[in-house]
């Protein structure tokens, strides 16, 4: 029976340091403040909101949330953008992407004030990322990789790792992150021939293809931890499901993550990190 | 016998066409121009400028060298770093590094314009080679290894390369660069366990270590096409030399670097291809 590394664990002891560090914050009359600014009503996104919400409360952040139609125009959209990323009590928005066709996201990326990018969209933030220096943040899903290692005592330093995906919100940043820590990485993707033979070889495989159940055992040795940063929906099984296909992958590893209740857990204890990191920057 | 990989003709081919590139922007008023900005009297760094003047006479890129005292305060570098940055007519920048020790590399790193940094030094090059995206320019060396490949008409997509070395100059960037044509990377580095064992399996080695001789045929396999970055002089033979064992790797490999005559001597003619491309862009 591989080892299950449990996403709320990892959450739960995060933000109770978090909380801490928000009180002191409170206590110098600054409170961290997030700012979810969503368009449209797409269901991922309304489930992270919401996500974030509940963990925001639990980590003493303040939420303000803004959400414009899905039809809103270019002007609307600025408008507002612009607003938060003056508004000084603010110190961190999460965009919620893919923005609908009539918006310009690049626009977007570029005009957000980098002190602000909690979640790592920005040149600034992606910069730090593989540089290895502080300017911004991580993308959160990446960094919740990590801390998911971290808390779970997982060795990296000298170890292989294998990234499937190459995504700048996921698959490169990992790779980077895991490097700085002296793993040595090889990043998979869609051009690359015969996965399994270079996954295999790996202590730690990440999957981040985006692609359900396309990580199976034999992309896998007895001693590899897996941590699955996929989320989809098994149509026929009704339920959530990863990139690996927990059932094939579980009995032939030394530790897995679930999903849901993985990485994803993590994820929303990063972003209050992050927007409490941002708001002592300030202080 | 393996494919000697020479650089000159690389740089000839590369020279051509830009001395074409530069004679049209001269038509339109517009002369490229290049500061190389040294401060002390290092041997590297005149090397390097020396081949550098040669070769943007040969590309018609013009040269205005800045050569400070090594003793030059902090505030009197400042001044004429001011002046380099905001002459309009100076299109690209070459910073030789190491700065003494009382000049902030940092600041001189921070203060640069972007668009000037022709060898890829500032964050918003680096971003840009970490996401795919124009901004700026990549590492010149870095560079310089794909050039070579290209001109060689080595296939990238889809191979295995091996990068022994994670430096910002040219191990992270010539694995990105590599990666985003659609190679599967591994960056090797001190910390990476049994590092011949990981590179026998490339396609593609590229050696950017830093240390004389330390790959020999044991990293290699004889379909291997090897890329040698490092340049040290070799005490014992009295002459220049990689961080390849030349005698050891060449017979066992398909294609070789040789050193010097490889990778450096286009790293100068993929400069001159940044400042035409900075000069241009502000046609």
């Amino acid at each position: 029976m591989a080892e299950l590394l449990k996403g709320k664990e990892v959450a739960d002891a995060m933000c109770e340091r978090l909380a801490g560090e928000a009180a002191s914050l409170k206590e110098k009359g600054v409170t961290p403040t997030l700012c979810t600014f969503r368009v449209g009503e797409r269901e991922d996104d309304i489930a992270y909101e919401k996500a974030a919400v509940t963990r925001a409360a639990k980590c003493g952040v303040e939420i303000q949330k803004v959400v414009l139609p899905a039809d809103v125009t270019q002007e609307a959209f600025d408008a507002e953008w612009k607003r938060v990323n003056e508004d000084a009590r603010i110190h961190g928005i999460l965009l919620f992407a893919p923005l609908p066709v009539q918006l310009d996201m690049e626009r977007a990326r570029r005009t957000m004030k980098p002190e602000k990018d909690v979640d790592g969209i920005t040149l600034s933030s992606l910069a730090g990322v593989f540089t290895n220096t502080k300017t911004g943040f991580a993308p959160c899903t990446a960094e919740a990789v990590m801390e998911l290692l971290h808390h779970y005592g997982i060795e990296i330093s000298g170890k292989k790792a294998a990234v499937i995906g190459r995504s700048l919100v996921i698959g490169r940043p990992v790779g980077m992150l895991l490097m700085h820590e002296n793993a040595t990485v090889v990043n998979c993707h869609t051009r690359t021939k015969n996965v399994p033979e270079i996954t295999r070889q790996a202590d730690i495989l990440i999957c981040a293809a985006g692609q359900m159940h396309s990580v199976t055992e034999e992309f896998t040795n007895p001693e590899q931890v897996v941590i699955d940063v996929g989320i989809h929906w098994d149509e026929e099984a009704g339920k959530l499901t990863g990139d690996a296909d927990y059932a094939r992958v579980e009995p032939h590893v030394r530790a897995v993550t679930p999903v849901p209740g993985g990485v994803g857990s993590v994820t929303s204890s990063v972003l209050m990190k992050h927007v409490i990191e941002a708001a002592a920057r300030g202080v």
